[in-house]
């Protein structure tokens, strides 16, 4: 479980840094699939990261969720993302095996309870990101660019 | 893992019963990011799993790798994904976390040897069907249809 969120945050930095040799109107730009563009994505991976696990998961309060407009620039959405980072992380580095089957009973949007496994939850968010850094690349090819890699050998997450 | 490659073999499956409904020259359509186009994608995903799964890790014979050109239809890749995945399930199910760490040495092709571990691998095989998956979506809304959804929730994988 740890590892994948490893790589998800590794990956996420990776295209901080790669965003900053795009033009802004690039990173904007309104495409086709995915959340928005690729600026609005990123925001998109970070905010439902921390809304799973920060808010949701442990109950603590929710992001006011400002639109993606008072976003709209790299370093806005990095250090949002750090920020969310450091709520998020102790909880994934605390994830046991116990926990894989705690209960939590939400109201979804269409007014029915629904009831989720913690373990589920963790692997939703996981694949949420990496589903959403597969769009990113096909984007990236659109404009040229090489996109950053998806491997996940060699990133020294097993060292 | 388990649980991962199930959503994983859920989601492929779902986009199989898609492809049915998109006409032949779409899925074969060369297209920019991802590798080649939505058929291709399909059959690299498959072939990758398995070529990690059953050739290096269980050291089992190798998929003469016909090109993707003798697979041009949803129905042989869809026809090769399952006869790989017989192969490719029961070592998933016997999964345990004791193989986590165990050790694989390779010649990588640039005549490099590197040792990975199997639970490395193993999350390699996860994120990079995700990935893919990713791109497809993007295609799909590209010629105007709704992708299937990576929403791992209410896929009754933790019934």
């Amino acid at each position: 479980m740890k590892t994948l969120f490893q790589y998800n945050w590794q990956v996420r930095n990776d295209w901080f840094a790669w965003c900053e040799d795009v033009p802004e109107d690039e990173l904007l730009k309104a495409r086709i699939g995915g959340v928005g563009g690729i600026l609005e994505t990123l925001f998109h991976i970070v905010y439902m990261e921390y809304s799973w696990i920060h808010s949701v998961m442990q109950g603590k309060a929710e992001f006011e969720q400002e639109p993606f407009e008072a976003y709209r620039s790299v370093r806005q959405v990095r250090d949002l993302s750090i920020q969310f980072h450091a709520e998020v992380e102790p909880f994934v580095k605390l994830w046991s095996s116990e926990m894989e089957l705690k209960e939590l009973t939400l109201l979804r949007n269409n007014g029915e309870w629904i009831t989720y496994k913690h373990g589920e939850i963790m692997r939703h968010v996981i694949a949420h990101e990496i589903h959403h850094i597969g769009q990113l690349s096909v984007w990236a090819r659109e404009i040229g660019r090489e996109p950053i890699t998806a491997n996940l050998l060699r990133r020294g997450l097993f060292d």
